[in-house]
């Protein structure tokens, strides 16, 4: 179903049991099956499978809202739900049960694996690994190849996942360990592995990762004075001016 | 050459040189060449390139056993052999000569080089990098973004493979480093380089990875009296029932 | 616009603003866009996008060298050049204004975030991710899963790219932190955090990297009174004769 939408090349396959909003595209050799609603304004790029079906899903619907840009070759599953303004790269894997927030952006090859909750203005950038029941903040940043674990003594039946705080940025080629915590605008450095729970606006770094400090010892590389965290202060890049007006706000006062 | 299949969808390509069995399904957008065999149940998802040419390959044929699951984006070159119900994830790359056993499980984006044998019920988790000339075991798990390796002094023409024994475990983000031997039952932790030969039922981690113990010592996370490892003791989906109550007898007499 | 070709198959979406050399293939269901220049003899394999528009490239234009591969499923933007003989694996993404020499060999799931210069004979293997700003010299090899980095206090408007010197080899899933300096002749070690630069003909391994030594010491697995290092000594396979004949002058006089 379809909304005087004249955007669907031809060669994509929508299923008649698919919702496309107003302004809705839909690239070449893309696939929509049955139970996806794609809200106006939406993207899917080239060579995508959007609704895969799965047994596993708590819905049989995939929700799509608004203003979202899906690059090519990217495979979503059903039972999922996703706020405004959902961006991904390209060979993006999302499935089922997996309920985002808005302006969720997710880079090339990331592989969430379902049953998780991301909050709003998530940055994951390319080929991180969340690992199912994994719980996410609001403006949480994840760089490439970081892995969020969830199984204490694999193989087995336990999923125990991680948690993530607002504002905390988890460097890249991290693993994180199943059921850690990671306080609110904590710092993972690079290539770390995180076995303990990290305390808020610290910085964890090392196999294991041990605390180095606190965040705001780390300065801006052009500014020396002042301090690179909370990041807050000094990048805002893709956030709405409320937004960062009431950051700047908390912050000076 | 189908045997009767009317479940070939039709923008799907699929060579006269190639034989499906009954009941085979080819999703939209694939490509199936000459010399793929495709048992019989089998399902191969949309967007797929089975049967790549290699000059590589020892036998121009690539066997796909009865009631595989090809997900989406999948490609596997020619001169591969795998058994029974073969089931991969999304995007994966399977190269020449490689030789699978019945019920081999490989996750979304992992990328097995060729020339490796594998046995039976293995279980690769997503986005793992198996080196050429590898050999893995019987039961064995590997999780994600583990990397076998093959090359003592990169780059030479010297390839020396890595041999890992049933039943062990290779956790998340793991480095094998080429010619290691890895025992039966052995764990290896998250996040470590393994220079050195693991012993059977032993846990090293690490960079570079050092013994740590039995993997007796670790406990259950929901039973803190038992042990978990071996893991067959408790973990047994997926696996037929007579072969876990072998391993049960075998435990527990 | 095709110069009497005949060998871009039916499912192909070629533009009438791309150009296409003699003895070009297009393999089924990829897509090429305008501003595309593919030189003579290439192939591009089955569900490419090539030419993907960006507003960031600074030409509207990607030239791709005469005697290509690009294999399936891969897809580059425009805005970027690409000397003779660029081969990829499959799934590969290079992103807009990525300059690279001749005989660039890139592996399959490896993914070149653009703004960087890459110069000729380099090999990069299988699921690299290369930073925006990374600049790589001739000869270089980057094994599996390494990360490029460029932004030092994440997430800021700061990039400040890796620089990797002639010859160098980067083992595999080692990160480089952002702005290092790695000299002519270097090896990085596998699972390495590279966090200062490294001097030419030296070894550094470790979480964070230290030095170990000079490469020199590190012997043939097959020949062990011989260097392994400079690798130029023993392995020639894919580089012409007038080059490696160079190499041999400079070593043996």
């Amino acid at each position: 179903m379809t909304e005087g939408n004249e955007m669907i090349h031809h060669t994509a396959l929508v299923s008649d049991g698919a919702i496309l909003g107003t302004n809705v595209t839909i690239g070449p050799f893309s696939i929509i099956h049955d139970g996806v609603t794609i809200g106006n304004g939406s993207s899917i790029g080239s060579h995508c499978e959007i609704g895969v079906f799965s047994d596993l899903a708590s819905e049989k619907t995939l929700i799509i809202g608004v203003n979202s840009n899906i690059r090519s070759h990217s495979i979503f599953y059903i039972g999922s739900k996703f706020g405004k303004s959902l961006t991904t790269g390209h060979r993006v894997t999302i499935r089922e049960n997996t309920i985002a927030g808005d302006d969720f952006q997710v880079g090339t090859l990331s592989d969430i694996q379902g049953d998780c909750t991301i909050g709003d203005y998530v940055r994951i950038h390319s080929n991180v690994h969340v690992g199912k029941s994994s719980k996410i903040g609001n403006f949480v940043w994840i760089f490439p190849y970081v892995v969020l674990t969830n199984d204490p003594h694999p193989p087995s039946e336990v999923r125990i996942g991680v948690n993530i705080g607002d504002f905390s940025v988890i460097a890249t080629m991290s693993t994180i360990l199943p059921g850690i915590n990671i306080a609110k605008g904590a710092l993972v450095g690079a290539h770390s592995l995180v076995n303990r729970d990290v305390a808020s606006d610290t910085i964890v770094a090392g196999v294991p990762a041990k605390t180095i400090g606190l965040t705001s010892r780390i300065k801006l590389s052009n500014s020396p004075e002042e301090s690179a965290y909370p990041w807050r202060r000094h990048f805002h890049r893709g956030y709405p001016l409320e937004i960062t007006s009431e950051w700047l706000t908390e912050i000076y006062g």
